[in-house]
């Protein structure tokens, strides 16, 4: 059986490329990291647990990578480029088929950490029941943080990307709809290998007055973002993104609940003034990402979306740990 | 059943006393920080398991003060002042008892934050098996970290405080060995509440060539400073400090694998060059904490303890999370 030290060092070590910001990395008592003058320091944590965050069959590379990804986009979500990132990994065993499973687990996450120049620069390797914890570190010029609180009346609230992705493919999974095999395979991609928002995030710096990644849903992202702001919003059902199978699915069902209250999306929901709109379709070009307008900023403090008959709904609450059913 | 919210809010937002440098604490997507012109962040992680580092039955405020306190003494081996912390915990369930259990486990952990003005800024909130990652964040002056890579041939090797308190209150504890009711009380503080010796790390800078804290035991965290710095070490046993109830055990047993072996003691191991002696004997005196010289580093890549009969061993391996017994 190998020693903590070995894997640590096998698989840990020189995973990911290093940076010229990491003064001392995996192996001494602490990482030691340079913050250039002039920039702030972003953090975000997530703990996955097996059974709770994802099933023990879970294929490893596409734990890795969703691992790192929701982390990531807690800092897309505040205008940050990621820079490093530390990994507590909880294994049930040292030997070889945890080994295999760790070689892929790692491969996904690399991949990932090497898309956006991240480096490994620390963490804990402990025996118990599967987990991981991640703390993504990421840089963002002094005073352009994109924040919850900063949505104002009348701004338009936008999100990228598709959304109810991810939570048709779970439904899709679980059995309880069916997607043809090619739609599936691309909702699934969605819903397992998500794309942290980094480049939008950094280019809304100094254009949005909020922002947030929706990883609760929709209706639950909108309502953190409203509270801290102390407002309200008025979204457009026939204006909320969706791709064609999602599409298909509301034509079949009506049930606008998916792409509002489905989680796991990673998208950005941000506001912004009016007067940004033609810039906000520059970066959605640049980007070659959608960038779409769903609703309006409001005074009264109630979230509520305009059906396509025409009637209000509220919109509802979404994913908690200990009180949802994810 | 409260919300991972909830318990959130309750628990994690106002745990801490505020500082200037956090630009933004718990409550949005991220924290942001900002790291003072002129200083390094230096971070450490790890991660506690129910049944692997702790009983279930543990005093949850002695687990939320060793917790921080394990964390913090990775702060102090690098000579880092403790600025901020982040939490992430996964526990059984929310209800009732568990928010005891999760009260006690704050204030613990409160007490130590507080100590070390270190705000908490940030974590996590999982439903799974009971286990906590903590990361801790310190500041220190560029360049001036002290390393494991830094010892050099003629380096006398020091510890603070004394050794085989925490081995031997296990040894109490688990009925292997039998201290009187006082030594045991004294013996329990050190195992449960251990004291990370911030002060001294940061007193050290440009004194101490290379430094490291005994976590998995003098004999393993010496072989990772040897072995990092490309040095061997020749230490003395009759010079390792011990408390009175680790001698009377040494008299009765001759076991010195307890001072050299045990883990747990968070006390600091560090060389320096001769000329350096009086000035870490003020800093001890400063300090009111004894600072013990046990030996010296060598050429020769070998580490081994001179006993008292003048006979020479070789020290062993220490605490191993998948290897080892703990």
């Amino acid at each position: 059986m190998a020693s903590e030290f070995d894997l640590i060092r096998r698989y840990f070590h020189q995973a990911t490329a290093p940076r010229d910001d990491v003064v001392l990395g995996i192996g001494d008592d602490c990482a030691l990291l340079q913050v250039p003058a002039g920039q702030q320091l972003a953090v975000s944590m997530d703990t996955l647990v097996v059974g709770r965050h994802f099933v023990p069959e879970v294929n490893p590379a596409d734990l890795g990578h969703k691992a790192l990804a929701v982390n990531l986009s807690d800092l897309a979500a505040i205008g940050a480029t990621p820079a490093w990132v530390t990994l507590s990994l909880t294994l049930p065993a040292a030997d070889a088929s945890w080994q295999t499973w760790l070689t892929h687990l790692m491969r996904g996450f690399c991949d990932l950490a090497s898309t956006h120049q991240v480096q490994l620069i620390g963490g804990d390797t402990t025996h118990g029941p599967l987990s991981l914890t991640i703390q993504a570190h990421g840089l963002v010029p002094s005073g352009q943080a994109l924040r919850r609180a900063g949505a104002r009346v009348g701004d338009l609230i936008y999100v990228s990307g598709t959304l109810g992705d991810a939570g048709l493919a779970l439904s899709t999974q679980q059995g309880r709809y069916q997607s043809d095999t090619t739609a599936q395979a691309k909702l699934q991609a969605r819903l397992d290998r998500p794309s942290p928002r980094i480049a939008l995030g950094c280019s809304l710096r100094q254009i949005a007055h909020a922002a947030i990644d929706i990883s609760d849903g929709l209706g639950a992202d909108l309502q953190h973002l409203c509270t801290a702001s102390g407002v309200g919003a008025q979204i457009q059902a026939v204006q909320l993104p969706v791709s064609a199978p999602v599409h298909t699915y509301l034509q079949q069902t009506n049930d606008w609940q998916l792409p509002v209250s489905a989680g796991d999306d990673y998208e950005l929901l941000f506001t912004a003034a009016r007067t940004s709109q033609s810039q906000i379709q520059q970066i959605a070009r640049d980007l070659a990402l959608p960038i779409t307008c769903i609703g309006e900023i409001t005074a009264a403090t109630t979230l509520s979306m305009t059906l396509p008959n025409g009637s209000s709904c509220p919109l509802g609450a979404g994913y908690d740990h200990f009180a949802g059913s994810n």
